[in-house]
C-alpha cells in the first residue's frame, strides 16, 4: 500500500478538527494569510481569523457533522469530498488543498446542489441506489 | 519538482481526448467496464460505450471546448476541476477519477452551479474577481 501524501493527512486532520464545531480550533490546520475561494458565489475568505469567524456565524440547527466520503492527493495538494449535516441542512463540500510547511494555505471549495436527471439520457444510465 | 503521478497524466489526455468531441476516442482512456457516478441526480452510467453515446447525444449548441484548471492526484487516483462550454452553456465539472493499468476504472463527478452570495457573510469575504 504506498504511503498517504503529506497533504492527505493534513487534511484529514482538518476535517476531524471541523468536526469538533470548534472552528478557531480548525483553523488553526490553516496558515495565518490562508485564501479560500467559493467560484460559485465568487466570494474569497481571507485569513484564519475570517474562516473562523465565518464557520461560527454560519445559521445552524445543531452541531455540524462531517462526512469524508474520499480524500485525493499527494505530499503537496489534496481534494477531498465531504457531506456535512446539521440534522436539518444538508450539502456537499469538494474540496481543492493546497499545503505548505504542515498548514493549508489555500482552497478552493464547490458547492454541488441535487438536480433532476434529465430524460432525454434515462436509456443510458441507472440510479446509483 | 515532484514527477507527476500516473493517474494525474492519464487524466490530463482523457481531457485533451475529450476536447477533440470524439467521444469514442475519448472513451478509448475508459476501461471496459468502467463506471461513472453523478451522485448529485443520482445517476450511474456503465461501461464505456453507454459513456461516449450518452456524450455525443448530449444537446450542443457546437463544439464543446474543455478548459482543464486544475488536475490533483498520485499514481492511482486524480480528481480534476474542469470548466465545459458549446459557446452557449458552460458548466464546472469536478472529476474523481480511479486508474487502473492504464485505464480510467470509475469516475465520479460533479457539477456545481452558480449561486448568490448570501448578505450576512458580506462583512467577512471579498470577491474573487
Amino acid at each position: 500500500m504506498p504511503q498517504e501524501g503529506l497533504a492527505v493527512g493534513i487534511v484529514r486532520a482538518y476535517w476531524t478538527a471541523m468536526q469538533t464545531n470548534d472552528f478557531y480550533r480548525a483553523a488553526e490546520c490553516l496558515a495565518e494569510d490562508f485564501v479560500l475561494d467559493w467560484p460559485q458565489s465568487n466570494e474569497r475568505i481571507r485569513g484564519r481569523a475570517n474562516f473562523a469567524a465565518l464557520n461560527s456565524e454560519y445559521p445552524a440547527n445543531g452541531p455540524w457533522r462531517f462526512t469524508v466520503h474520499t480524500i485525493v492527493g499527494n505530499d503537496d495538494e489534496a481534494v477531498s469530498d465531504v457531506s456535512v449535516t446539521d440534522g436539518v441542512q444538508s450539502a456537499r463540500a469538494i474540496t481543492f488543498s493546497q499545503v505548505r510547511a504542515g498548514l493549508i494555505v489555500r482552497q478552493t471549495e464547490f458547492w454541488p446542489e441535487p438536480y433532476a436527471a434529465p430524460a432525454n439520457r434515462a436509456h443510458l444510465v441507472e440510479s446509483i441506489s
